[in-house]
């Protein structure tokens, strides 16, 4: 069967169509850097029988790359289970892919030209509804600057192209889901960073994604400090007065708050169970409790995009590629969130 | 008995003296904030048949706020475990305990001044050796700045009155034992502190810290950095090749490093099970997901100090002083890790 046909659905999925009483959603999954472990997580995804029956995955990116891994994986005696026949499978090809060579591990500036077509490419898809959501694998935030793009990583590249809008890096792992005021930041800029708008706007789009991706009528949010302590009463720092309390304050009562509170304190007394989401001012601030307590099953969420997205918490792995070592929990998670979203979106559009 | 008496050793150890097979070493614990929870987890551990077995303790600050607070949890019908007859237990008092009148909650300056004069009194019981280790309960920042005390916290108080050296503050959980080489500091000011000197000087007493206190003979380090994604390749900030990787260098051979790494993914994949020490470069960054990994059962200890001080991991807790619900579980692996750090001093200067 030719690249870009429809792959023939599983058995108990057969009678499904997208107007029927069970619906197989469509996801557009970009491969990542094909250097990293993105394309087997991916290949090991598209043999899994309960992705299959609950979504209809469309790898976007080379269909060679991620045959040169099944042979690879196979080859390598590796113990996952991938699907080394993808004849069925619907590949969405991308115009790098054609002069491209795997070299797993290598940071290779075509490498990240073609992991950024990929994404570019899932956009359309889910902009014409071609695609339900859009699911990405990793790229190298420096393989991407070395092949010319300017762009901090994959969230801020697909806000552009979906029109520029305001979106929340939120992680979720269960019923913890955190959001950051500021992401990939260098942290000498963190602070100037945290204004009183950059907090209110995060606190309203949290807000905004509880309720309508995640259904919460009336959300409790907590909201950490910026500094040590959330600031010890201002002793160790004046922002939780000076800039979070009253964000919070201008925000009135469209979620239940409760902070700025001290992030160690909040992670270690098991605070986070009785809130639905948490505010975090920065990057490790709020991934490094969220991963130390979602133990690799995290998933990424662009929440604030006219389109659904997710993706899994690692990186590249350049270090594990292509050995069949990678953990695809991940992604499968990534991949049955969005699918829930994008559902819970078209029934609220239908209602 | 009048206070300042020696407290009568329980049966099982009352043949036990210093010079004896089986020592008791003594522990002094400073109050902390008498309207915060210090005091009632101090006296659950008085009350604590392991701890009384293994060491002495010796309680300073004030023996009429121990007294107000056995009665006020008799009172209350705590289901907790404390010592109602406090005549058997040395405690040693401080001036500023006179006029105290307990408020649980209460931010009262005059608590300030008994918490800092009870760390004060404790330090000269270890220097003359009255006393093997000190472990402190919690103190307010804030309440001890309005006291006019001009200290960020304990550790920084104690390394003066010790003479200045240098120390490293670091909280241990088992085998997760995590640095930090800037604590209490406004965010804002970390990236500036962060010198390859600071970070060096962190190595070196992490390093010694693991020999010395904890017997791991060619310890291994993990040091996380000090951006998101430890730099990215130098995409999201310079000081991990500028700063952090030349400070690592400089110190040679005398741990097995590893770093800088992304601390999300590092504590995510459970990396931090491989090493015996982790440096982080500021306050959230190592102590949200250690709180998170130790559920409140982690202890700090000041390394480097002349004398053994450790503490634990949590605040004063003024929203639940004074009605039994604080957790002691915390000061009690504090004491019990002062009485291994101590026992492994006192060995090792034998040999």
């Amino acid at each position: 069967m030719p690249e870009g046909s429809t792959r023939s659905l599983p058995d108990d999925a057969g009678s499904s169509t997208r107007s029927g009483n069970v619906s197989r959603l469509r996801i557009a999954i970009s491969m990542g850097d094909p250097n990293g472990i993105g394309p087997e997580v991916l290949l090991s995804c598209l043999a899994d029988a309960e992705l299959n029956n609950r979504v209809e995955m469309i790898p976007v990116g080379s269909s060679d790359v991620l045959r040169t891994y099944a042979a690879m994986l196979q080859k390598g005696g590796s113990e996952g289970s991938y699907p080394f026949d993808l004849s069925g499978v619907r590949i969405e090809p991308v115009e790098a892919s054609a002069s491209f060579h795997v070299v797993p591990g290598k940071a290779d500036p075509l490498a990240g030209k073609l992991s950024m077509e990929s994404v570019a490419r899932a956009i359309p898809l889910c902009h014409t509804g071609a695609a339900d959501a859009m699911v990405t694998c990793p790229i190298s935030k420096e393989v991407i600057a070395r092949a010319g793009y300017d762009f901090p990583g994959h969230t801020e590249f697909i806000a552009e192209r979906t029109g520029g809008g305001e979106v929340l890096m939120m992680m979720v792992s269960g019923a913890l889901r955190v959001g950051l005021v500021t992401s990939h930041l260098p942290l000498s800029r963190v602070a100037e960073a945290i204004t009183e708008k950059a907090v209110a706007k995060t606190l309203r789009l949290m807000t905004s994604a509880l309720k309508k991706d995640f259904g919460i009528v009336r959300p409790r949010i907590a909201i950490l400090g910026l500094n040590p302590h959330a600031g010890d009463g201002g002793v160790l720092g004046s922002e939780e007065m000076g800039i979070i309390i009253p964000a919070i304050s201008s925000c009135g009562d469209i979620a239940r708050w409760s902070g700025p509170l001290a992030a160690d304190g909040f992670f270690g007394s098991g605070a986070w169970k009785n809130v639905d989401g948490v505010v975090a001012m920065y990057h490790d601030q709020g991934l490094a409790p969220f991963k130390a307590l979602s133990f690799g099953k995290g998933v990424n969420v662009s929440a604030g995009l006219p389109i659904v997205r997710t993706s899994p918490d690692h990186g590249t792995g350049f270090d594990i590629a292509g050995v069949g070592k990678a953990d695809s929990s991940s992604l499968k998670a990534a991949i049955l969130l969005a699918a829930d979203i994008a559902e819970r979106r078209l029934a609220s559009a239908h209602t």
